[in-house]
């Protein structure tokens, strides 16, 4: 008979997608690219994220050189006097990295179900 | 025409098994659990992880508290004075989350595969 305790096994996973150079997007990294989005702005990203912006700029410049399109880039000039722009790239890496996390959440699930019935048994 | 550099795309996890308790099974714990398989004894398994003896006992306590069946035992008595053991369930641990990790690892693979394209076109 299995035990009641095992049974509620559950699994948390962390993923980093790497390139030549590193890390390239990782869960940080992704959050401040959507709060960059939100927000057109490195400054107010790192704010709502509680982050330095000195960090939040090293954040943006690893993952613009490490690819050839930048996912971010400064727009001067303006009303507003310019800002920071999320380009199509950003938003494809920010939707291939969420993509990739809840796949890999489902098949880690999935497979954690299925090998829990062998460690129970 | 995709770049060179995001095509080296590659991807790195961790995973944890989490009971109701909290973590019953990462990395850490699974080499500590392969340790204590090979060397017999908590303490030589802790000194070859560079991990102190408490660390040990308390991780080895925190999974026999997680489920039913103890996954390591203290023996008693004997030519050597006893040692610890690994149990049946303690191997099916290290074969559970090996298995997970190779399976996930396969499938973040093949999946960062196909998003790729995606992301380079």
């Amino acid at each position: 008979m299995p035990n009641q305790k095992s049974n509620k096994l559950s699994v948390k996973s962390r993923f980093w997608i790497k390139g030549e150079k590193g890390t390239f997007l990782g869960e940080g990294r992704i959050l401040l690219l959507e709060e960059i989005g939100t927000h057109g702005s490195i400054s107010k990203a790192a704010k709502a994220m509680k982050m330095s912006y000195l960090k939040a700029w090293r954040l943006v410049d690893s993952m613009n050189s490490s690819v050839a399109e930048p996912l971010v880039i400064r727009t001067t000039g303006g009303i507003g006097g310019g800002g920071t722009l999320l380009t199509e790239k950003g938003k494809k890496a920010v939707e291939l990295y969420r993509k990739l996390k809840d796949k890999s959440d489902l098949f880690l699930d999935e497979e954690l179900s299925k090998l829990s019935i062998q460690f129970d048994s």
